[in-house]
């Protein structure tokens, strides 16, 4: 079994070529990968299926091994994987994902984008970060988000803990952004990601961050005063450093680009052992 | 640069073929390829060098790119890496390294066996974990351990922050074992590594844990009453279960052997964009 390894503003993912649909990834399997001592490590894995004359399909999986429908980082980085080994004719190309068709394309300067489409409003809200109390925008990108406007330095933020949000209005928990205009359209972003915890990035945070950053700015320091994207967009393109990196969001009259680095680290084969043998982990010993 | 990436209970490495000793390995490129998200991930890198007709040596590197002199988990991953790839005739050779060279031999069950030396015992010691205070047994295998004998399941203990030791005893500090006796010559055991925190598994901690063990047996319950390997060995072989799996240690009269699964999970080849360009990990975007 071929892989490859690469990260995204420090969100790192193992794809697995399988052009005809024929690899069996159970989740079993896409856990032991993604463990980082026993496996290869990796907060995801992108399985790439050949669609049709020239397409491909992101089949991608948590670390846990459970289905997901889009990563904003992890499709840059699999666009990064079909575009070095030449699988797409690109820079421009579409990516068949859970959540649809998603255009990509890589710049010249080096970097991918990719368009998230048009993130949804869903109103206010509020969560409990360590003792501060913080109010933000709830916007959906697919999954759900609350990005908090705050004054301090985001560094100051005990993300150590999940955040405490109220559950009537996040039945199924949400992704929790503290978001700080440090200059015009420059932002900075930590996320605390439901299931994973503070990470180094997080795309589709970054594309919520922007928005309640541009509602802010358009209802005169309210985000919370904007009940749609309508009503903010088009925006232009906000800059939000991440604790990985650096990423740009571009808010467009009906969609949303997300640009950022893509990096390929390493390419190679799977032990046929270890593959088959997951006991071989722990032999037992003796003199 | 060629690469593969094993383990030995859940301590993993990345072995980088040197014949030649051509390849420059920069402390900073040893950090890139050891960071979990923006490199391979690793605890360490093994650097294999050719020395002599048929023997090689052990280059081992922290993950901070520090050079150390030996490793009881690495060397047995490294040896698996050079009977796999059909580099050495096997099963038993000997693997140069700053600490000597060392016997290894691959058993029928899979495991791999690692002379470790004798084990040089230096005297009592105390450790403050959390709120409990622990005596233990100092021994150093080349580096100095703290092996503390507990009543209570290891699982208890807190390792989340450094223990607190004697300064005048280790002046360069001290790697902390709670080690509890669950069977005849049988040992659980967790670790505080120095400079690394809690790790899922230490091969000379281990070997320190049986050498407390041995001599408390030996002693009547005081391990501190031991002041010579000489006093407790011939000890027979201890079982040491770790979180990360399970090592066998046989304390011989005058040396000790480590015994362990050791696992190759992948091989692969390193990207020469991501090897040329380290700031690719951070290109600025703009739309």
């Amino acid at each position: 079994m071929r892989f490859a390894k690469g990260h995204g503003t420090g969100n790192d993912f193992l794809i697995l070529p399988d052009p005809d649909d024929a690899l069996a990834l159970p989740a079993e399997l896409v856990a032991r990968l993604c463990d980082r001592r026993f496996g290869l490590g990796a907060d995801g894995v992108l399985r790439a299926v050949r669609t049709g004359q020239a397409g491909w399909f992101m089949d991608y999986r948590n670390a846990d091994g459970s289905v997901a429908e889009m990563c904003g980082n992890g499709i840059r980085v699999f666009a990064r994987y079909l575009l070095g080994l030449g699988l797409v004719a690109g820079p421009a190309f579409v990516v068949g994902t859970r959540a649809g068709p998603r255009p990509v394309w890589a710049r010249p300067d080096g970097a991918i984008t990719v368009d998230m489409g048009a993130p949804r409003v869903l109103g206010r809200g509020s969560a409990t970060l360590g003792d501060r109390e913080c109010r933000g925008l709830a916007v959906s990108l697919g999954n759900p988000h609350l990005a908090c406007l705050v004054d301090e330095p985001v560094a100051e933020f005990d993300l150590s803990a999940p955040p405490v949000t109220d559950h009537a209005l996040f039945p199924q928990s949400v992704n929790v952004e503290v978001v700080r205009a440090c200059g015009a359209r420059q932002l900075e972003m930590r996320v605390y990601e439901r299931g994973s915890g503070a990470t180094l990035s997080c795309g589709t945070g970054a594309v919520a961050a922007a928005v309640a950053a541009a509602a802010a700015t358009a209802a005169g320091g309210q985000a919370g005063a904007v009940a749609r994207y309508e009503e903010v967009a088009p925006a232009g393109t906000w800059t939000v450093d991440v604790p990985g990196g650096r990423l740009a969001v571009a808010l467009e009259a009906t969609t949303s680009l997300l640009t950022g680095p893509a990096v390929i680290v390493a390419e190679g084969e799977l032990s046929s052992a270890w593959l088959a043998d997951p006991a071989a982990a722990v032999v037992s010993a003796s003199s």
